[in-house]
């Protein structure tokens, strides 16, 4: 069975919800970070990295949200989660998603975790209270140029969906107003409405 | 033909490099940073990130490395350069791309990038002074545990490998010396080596 390595109120909702809605058995064990399981030695040699998500495969261990997404959606077809016959839309799916990761989870994780890339106090506040400004405008490119509607490809329903609704939960404390972003305010109540976002939530 | 915007010294490196060893005809467009030409609105039209690379194709443009590689990898399956039919193995490669564009490159932007994430120079003088030790953990991690041999995924090369390569050629003015790091510094050389690398560099 699978199991996913998971903390509330990070990125590995987007792998929780996606596992509902395929519908396949899997196993969630939570990391807590306020005791910093994360790093600890029982931890690090699931994921080295000292984070998650990490899915638990058969075939061994897979992190890194992107590659969990794909990975899932290969896996389970029927699900349909993915253009996957279509390498020019997985291509556009994939897009979207690295750019979540790389850009839009970055900006967040400035935030609260600015102790990766400074080492000043002083650098850290900087760096928090420039957050609200920079989610601000990537949700400003995602609602003018990359999202579709309904849904972030447009007429299917994706994994990437999942990823955005992830990120949408984030958006209050990071001093996003979401109803300055009609179509994303829209996706985030619609995402709500689906069973495996709530079971994914509980 | 597909057309790549690029600029020399970034991360369009990889894809330029997986081009040439595709052997596809591809023209190449460079994108004038000291002119600021990624922020004009011509180029903002094409990729409104305002970044490179960003590919077009005939069903329109992508960015985003590690979609870009996916996406040649799975257009030109003849050239073997992704474990296509074992989605376990291609996921760990997606794992591998994502974690070079969401934490390495991410920890390589902050020493000259720091207006994206912070607003007073003092904060981008700190930043830039830990790009030394965040790039070198990057590598240590890499070194320890991802990479396996002669290749990034083993014995065969993938686009991966041209992803790490165009890293390994910041470490040095990101104040890394590649020689702690025996594997890495030994993929460098080997990458050299290809006509495919020299005719990306040329």
């Amino acid at each position: 069975m699978l199991k996913l390595f998971y903390a509330p109120g990070t990125c590995a909702l987007a792998t929780r919800i996606v596992l509902e809605e395929i519908g396949a058995p899997y196993e969630l064990i939570r990391v807590d970070f306020a005791k910093q399981e994360q790093t600890s030695p029982d931890y690090l040699a699931i994921n080295p990295k000292g984070r998650v998500p990490a899915l638990v495969t058969e075939r061994g261990v897979l992190s890194e949200t992107p590659a969990l997404l794909a990975y899932l959606a290969q896996m389970f077809p029927q699900a349909g989660l993915a253009p996957l016959d279509d390498p020019f839309a997985f291509a556009e799916l994939q897009a979207f998603n690295a750019y979540l990761a790389a850009t839009v989870h970055v900006a967040h994780a400035h935030g609260r975790r600015g102790s990766r890339w400074a080492s000043e106090p002083a650098s850290f506040d900087d760096m928090k209270r420039k957050v609200p400004e920079t989610m601000a405008a990537c949700m400003e490119l995602i609602e003018r140029e990359l999202f579709r509607g309904p849904w972030v490809m447009g007429e299917i329903y994706t994994v990437a969906d999942a990823y955005l609704f992830t990120i949408e939960t984030w958006l209050e404390g990071d001093g996003v107003e979401i109803g300055d972003f009609p179509g994303i305010a829209e996706h985030f109540g619609r995402m709500g409405e689906r069973k495996a976002v709530r079971q994914a939530l509980a």
